[in-house]
């Protein structure tokens, strides 16, 4: 990795300080804080820095490639009846809107809108829609995929808010499976665990167009994807960081974010490329502070920004 | 202009019987519902269709310039101390937000945002404040720009909700000007006229990134304008219209809008390239119906969204 | 029955036309929307008038009853720290308030409320909890009383929303049971099968500060129950009822309404009173609209409100 | 006075300590926390305790006068027209549910409704309508009335919140005056002085059913008031005092205090009674701390709840 680069992530791993791992279940709470790493990739090679080997679990993150993979199932039109894509100013596990009679959770990055689209997920039993993600990532990764099971049980445990919110959602007709079943699915896509590499892959998927040599998605939904990712992908700092980053990118409280560049060059890479970082402290809307930090600085330095 | 053009402009017009004009102010409510017409330019050239003499009021569409114009002279750093840059689902005069103390406008594009932003424009008076604007539209389009006195006193006399925002705004401390001053100063740049070669005008100064041979404003303000037009721009449908089209743009209760295309072709225009449109007849949110459908379809044939 | 409630009765019983019987589960919209019965007793004798031989269901009536005879075991201290006695404007089945972390439910007359009260019930089981309210109605009418199964059903297939509240509930801290239990234990009190003259049986014993010759219950808990009553027991009318009436009385769907009356004479009868209504034809809000049109006539009539 | 009363009257002096003077204005702030005094009358004699010279202004003590003789000049058909008598669960000075079009303010005793019922009062200029209240006030008080001029300016200068819900009201035509006309009107009503002899007669007039030697109110305009006085007399605590006090009654920042006897006896007083209360020492939601605790524990010794 070229020294630029390694300036830029030791800058940003100095800030981790000001964050802190999410501690709303006990599993979470035993990442180390100080951790930073980061996967550079285009099509032809990858940069990475920091402890590259750690493992983690997606969370948030796989909100995104869930909706992709019910809409490539279903279509762009379906999906939009049981989700819109408006951005909220709400909370992530909000349930204010839900109430009013027959409202659509405003868009699949928040709660509402995550568990309506698990439950579109093809197949019957949270397994089989469960397996749609995993196999989709073993395709994309070329390696078995794992849900860690400690946090999975973790999450099951608290999770009465996300079931009001479920049963709210049935009540209104956007609940395609039994709450529980939603639940399950959700929170077990949830529980992916991955690596840095991996998420840098993910995200060169989204700047390809969800085109590569093994799998293909169509385009319109990748945008679609996208433009989530930018208007909504970072929880309620998502208006600042499409302001001050300007990249399709989505997060989750594990510390994971995702981020695409679609055209651009990082020192010797070639867009499209896909960044994958990890840093556990997170702000407190949620954000690896690391991560958004680099981010931030990458598309400075490199002019990489969409607008 | 272009075969391909005036198709994808025919049938865009013909989509005006979906919407209808505005009614909230009667001096709107007299424009012409069936009129449509388009500018495309880039800095060499420009395509026109459709009536394009047609005077009309810029209306929301101000939003993004006043912003521009009032960071221009504050700091970005200033700005986010009065105004956030979050989207929000919330209605364009919401004051719910509001409420709870010390709690900031979401964002520039909702009247909340920019009652506050026309109060930070320098100069005392609200004559002083518009001045900035229109001073800035008269050097950047090389005309002189009036501001239509009958929609203004229309809009002047039915600005109790406003008023009520300002009030609030004054109450909360986010107001830099009495309330009448911000007021006035407000609708008088809503009701600035322009053409629909303006806007193109004006968007592609915008797609420049803030810099021609006769005006220069900090690019990071250019790259939060646009990240806020691509978020919050188009009412609650600009994550829809992010999603579908992938534009920065903002539009107005005039049918007016603005579309920002960085880089990219449009037949013989190169990017960076300024769209303005004018279409009266707007939809239940208050976009134009047919300046949305012009440029779903043109994104679509030139593959211009920025995802 | 004397001559003047007769003809009050008649009166009200025109009114029928103006409302409609429930529907949002089948079973009760098989009542009929023309009936109407009123029965009135004091301690002495009783006057009846209609079909006082229909059962129906006590639906939101019971409301009052769980809550009094949990704080009967619990006393008013821990009634207080589970669920607030404040009136709120928000519909009977609003989630909004419960969302920020920690709320209470404003008060036992809305769902939140009475579902936190359904748990609070001593016992372990539905069935245990639910004998806890047949068993004390048992004793205080002398009867065999019994759950309309085919009614509680109808509702526990339609209960998600009400599954919603309970899992919130359950997030903050607000319920004392597993959700299913205070769901089922909840739907079967509002199944409860009664005909008016047991309605006013009931009102007398809270007319009578909660002590009879069988009954007694602290007197301090039934001026609670009643205050309840007169601000929140009419649903979304309660302050119209309150200003227009002026005495404490509870609804339920099924057009069932009890009211109070502590002093006062109605023809014979000599306070304290209880009367007990039922007029399946429903307002808007949820109240029956003979009973509603009765007890405003009766209160003029006999000048009974308590202000 | 009796033994009894002076020992209630001191055990509540001792909560003073946990309750503060109200700081909002500076005017207000001047107050002496550690003062209290009561002065209950009947139509024969009255008690009183405390220093009862000292003079303070009704603040919201107001608002159920100011309803009153506006439904006594448009009959309260046209009253409900513009203002409901619901209570709600939110602050004062709540804004949100006058946002949706066309939603008339809950009740007359927020901040809202009270504005509204302002503009209501008979008369064109502020003098004017605030002679209404005044002229009533001298012919019950048989006094000249004055307003505390240092604090209605401090209050007009802090009226900004006020004032946004005035816009509302208005954009959404609900006012009857004059948006700085209700203003000055509402904050001139709240600058009314009066000593604590002043309210116990108020509040005894509210007792007779606004009926004494020298004035007659409709009966049914004061059954409303005093319903109001229960359901939302109280700010946020007002479901708590109809629950444990039980008695119509209104409070103000200023810690004054009315509470309604109909019926029942003091030591010698036999109802109608009227108790007036000054503790300028109030509690978080706006009610004298004293007060409250007082009229908890007079209530108890002599039965007085409504229920």
């Amino acid at each position: 990795m070229r020294e630029n680069l390694i300036d830029l992530v030791h800058n940003s791993t100095l800030k981790t300080v000001n964050g802190k791992v999410a501690t709303y279940i006990p599993a979470l709470a035993e990442a180390d804080g100080q951790q930073f790493s980061v996967c550079l990739t285009d099509i032809n090679q990858s940069y990475e820095y920091g402890d590259t080997e750690t493992t983690f679990t997606l969370q948030s993150v796989v909100k995104v490639i869930s909706f992709m993979l019910a809409a490539d199932h279903h279509g762009l039109t379906m999906m939009m009846d049981f989700v819109d894509v408006e951005p909220t100013g709400d909370s992530f596990n909000s349930i204010v809107r839900l109430e009013s009679a027959n409202t659509k959770p405003f868009n699949p990055m928040i709660n509402a809108g995550a568990i309506t689209v698990a439950s579109l997920l093809p197949g019957e039993t949270p397994t089989e829609k469960v397996e749609v993600v995993t196999s989709f990532l073993e395709k994309l990764l070329q390696k078995e995929i794992t849900i860690n099971q400690k946090i999975y049980q973790s999450e099951y445990d608290s999770a009465d808010h996300n079931r009001a919110i479920a049963y709210i959602l049935k009540a209104n007709g956007y609940l395609e499976a039994g709450v529980e079943n939603a639940i399950q699915t959700y929170l077990q896509l949830c529980s992916i665990e991955v690596t840095v590499g991996d998420l840098a892959e993910i995200a060169l998927f989204f700047a390809q167009d969800g085109q590569n040599e093994r799998i293909c998605i169509d385009g319109a939904i990748l945008k679609v994807s996208k433009a989530l990712m930018l208007t909504c992908g970072m929880y309620n700092s998502s208006g600042k960081f499409a302001a001050f980053v300007g990249l399709p990118a989505k997060s989750g409280v594990s510390g994971a974010i995702i981020a695409v560049v679609k055209s651009g060059m990082i020192e010797d890479l070639k867009g499209p490329i896909g960044i994958g970082l990890y840093g556990p402290a997170i702000d407190t809307v949620g954000n690896s502070v690391a991560g958004v930090d680099f981010l931030m600085e990458l598309v400075k330095k490199y002019n990489l920004s969409v607008f």
